[in-house]
């Protein structure tokens, strides 16, 4: 007999009706915005978290701890949730396989995930079912580069194909020396590109629920320094037929790979037209502006669409959206001591993680609605920088 | 040694960083929004909860089950706290006042509590503050309600000073056989009121921040049925000078009585101009469009007021919002098996507040924003139709 059942057996009021259940493996500031969603349909979030202080606990989720990486963990994790879904790329692909072939509901699948897991992958899939993607190669070795460079000069774009994020995993190789280095610590090899010239960098969220329904989001401009997103503007300053083009890409790319959630496109407006970049298969930086500027929370979209609940309208909900990250300034100044300043700012939209402030962690974001991007992009970065967050100059 | 300090010590991530904590008596759907909303500002809200499956406990706020009357179990939770401030209206005056007294921050303060705790207090002080309100008496005999009616004649509607909500604790009286029946049960006495001739009812939110800043929200129209508030308009469609007036009115009124926080003044519109009903200390029902329809949410101003922190900003962001309540039928449908079909609504923002169906309880509330009220109301309606609400007709 459970507790709960006692309370029920004491006389104590019966627990809450029963509700969806969505288990999110790890415990982020995704997590923790997903869970806040959550609250609002209902819908009982658990998560898989690997700190008992992550965000998402903070937040309030029911959480289990464990390892995303221990496959006894998320099999006892899965088994009580409705569908498993995830807050990072981290739970290896055959571990997902393991899931999947004994019953557990996971979005996106196996198949699916690992596009967001493997960028050399991506590039090869989207390649043979031709998606615009950059020139790249696959380098092993100083020959593999020496005939990379031979068409396309230095210098070179060097990435590993897994585990990279936030500017991690990336560099960019002038000559064959730093190269050479890299195979020391990167023997698996290593993904190149030529440095492209980048007219904007644009992201696309698509949605494609459980139940094969796609809609997408308008595309915005990811504001990248140092490999990170600092900044997002809705809609992406390009003109219209690029943007059309854009969400059409994410919506075929997201049916080719059987996607299942709110997936974000990241792609380049180049001279040559649109390339696709990389695709992340959970909740994506550039959809936090979805809270306050579109008609549904990509968060929420994110649950109705593991759920195979419709997925909702995807509109802006003002003319201007901006959302300026907050990222931990040398100082590592704590954002929630500021927030009496910061919240001065007018129609500024403050998120918290709660995470403890470090020098280059993403901290917080906020978001502004108004009637053109400059006057609220400016809006949002005052925001943050009153919050402490490092400077977007 | 707590157990945080030794996983601390055992090398385990610290905990996190501290922030606000603002207490709040009751764990009903308004503590719900009020945590979800405690969550982008990274403020840890805690729930002196009655019931381990109170919506604010399964939303994941963290609590301690205790009754309001319990003065002991109020100090024990006000210790941990920042400042306390309230779900409901049940806990006794005489407990805010020892709670007051011994040092403990409350918002709103006792004696602007007691304003929405006694309807016939808050009448007198009206009244002798030159606040516009309804003709009223008070009647503990027969004659006395004798003496009312000589001056404004039959039916009257009596009222419950304490305790009254959703249509309890408020009757239509024709004769005086039910008033007598009335003073067996309510020896205490009633309040008395003529049947008014109401064009409208209007309700404005005020925010008054513990640093004295106020804030207004637009008015709005709340209808009501069996007592019941059933669908909110914002704005109210009523002219604009007498918008004007409401939002003066329940300004100077939260002013008056030292209102901290987000209150609701409840409005007649009657051909001779506002009268004030009642005011409402904590976050009250007429509020609930403001989670999407305002610029800032009520439940983040409320926090926002109670911390003294700047308010935020009140306007729409839509030109029609529409609020409609999920009020169990007499099937008791739980409107959690309804989600997917009330989710193809478009533009339908649905809350749900994981209570047990039960006819006549409030499980829920859908808002939608549009361009013109007829529509947006319609859509409302449809999506809480849906939901298997009973009917709004």
């Amino acid at each position: 007999m459970t507790p709960t059942t006692q309370l029920a057996a004491s006389g104590v009021k019966p627990p809450p009706p029963p509700s969806a259940v969505v288990g999110m493996v790890g415990g982020g500031q995704l997590a923790r915005m997903t869970a806040q969603a959550a609250i609002s349909l209902g819908i009982e979030l658990r998560i898989l978290s690997a700190e008992a202080n992550d965000p998402a606990v903070t937040a309030g989720a029911k959480h289990v701890l464990g390892s995303p990486h221990d496959l006894n963990a998320l099999q006892h994790f899965a088994a009580g949730c409705d569908v498993v879904t995830y807050d990072h790329e981290h739970v290896p692909f055959q571990h997902q396989q393991v899931l999947h072939q004994t019953g557990s509901r996971l979005a996106p699948p196996p198949e699916a995930a690992l596009f967001g897991q493997d960028k050399l992958h991506a590039r090869r899939v989207m390649t043979a079912s031709e998606f615009p993607v950059p020139p790249f190669g696959y380098a092993r070795s100083a020959a593999d580069i020496d005939r990379f460079v031979a068409d396309h000069g230095w210098p070179l774009i060097a990435k590993t194909p897994r585990g990279g994020y936030d500017g991690r995993g990336v560099w960019t190789l002038r000559d064959m020396a730093p190269a050479q280095q890299l195979f020391a610590t990167h023997s698996e090899g290593v993904l190149l590109e030529p440095q492209l010239d980048i007219r904007t960098e644009i992201a696309v969220l698509v949605g494609r629920s459980a139940a094969g329904e796609t809609s997408s989001y308008p595309a915005v401009e990811t504001v990248q320094r140092d490999g990170m997103c600092r900044e997002i503007l809705a809609p992406a300053p390009v003109p219209g037929d690029v943007a059309a083009q854009a969400r059409q890409l994410a919506l075929s790319l997201a049916t080719r790979i059987g996607a299942v959630g709110v997936i974000a496109v990241e792609m380049f407006h180049t001279n040559g037209g649109l390339l696709v970049n990389e695709v992340a298969l959970r909740p994506h930086n550039s959809g936090h502006y979805t809270i306050e500027g579109a008609s549904t929370s990509r968060f929420e979209a994110h649950l109705r669409a593991v759920l195979g609940w419709p997925l909702g309208e995807t509109t802006l909900t003002a003319p201007a959206v901006a959302t300026v990250n907050v990222i931990g300034a040398r100082s590592a100044v704590d954002p929630a001591g500021q927030l009496p300043a910061a919240l001065v700012v007018p129609g500024a939209h403050i998120h918290l993680y709660r995470k403890e402030p470090r020098p280059g962690r993403k901290l917080g974001h906020v978001t502004a609605l108004g009637d053109t991007l400059p006057e609220t992009l400016q809006r949002a970065r005052r925001a943050a920088a009153l919050l402490g967050g490092s400077s977007h100059e």
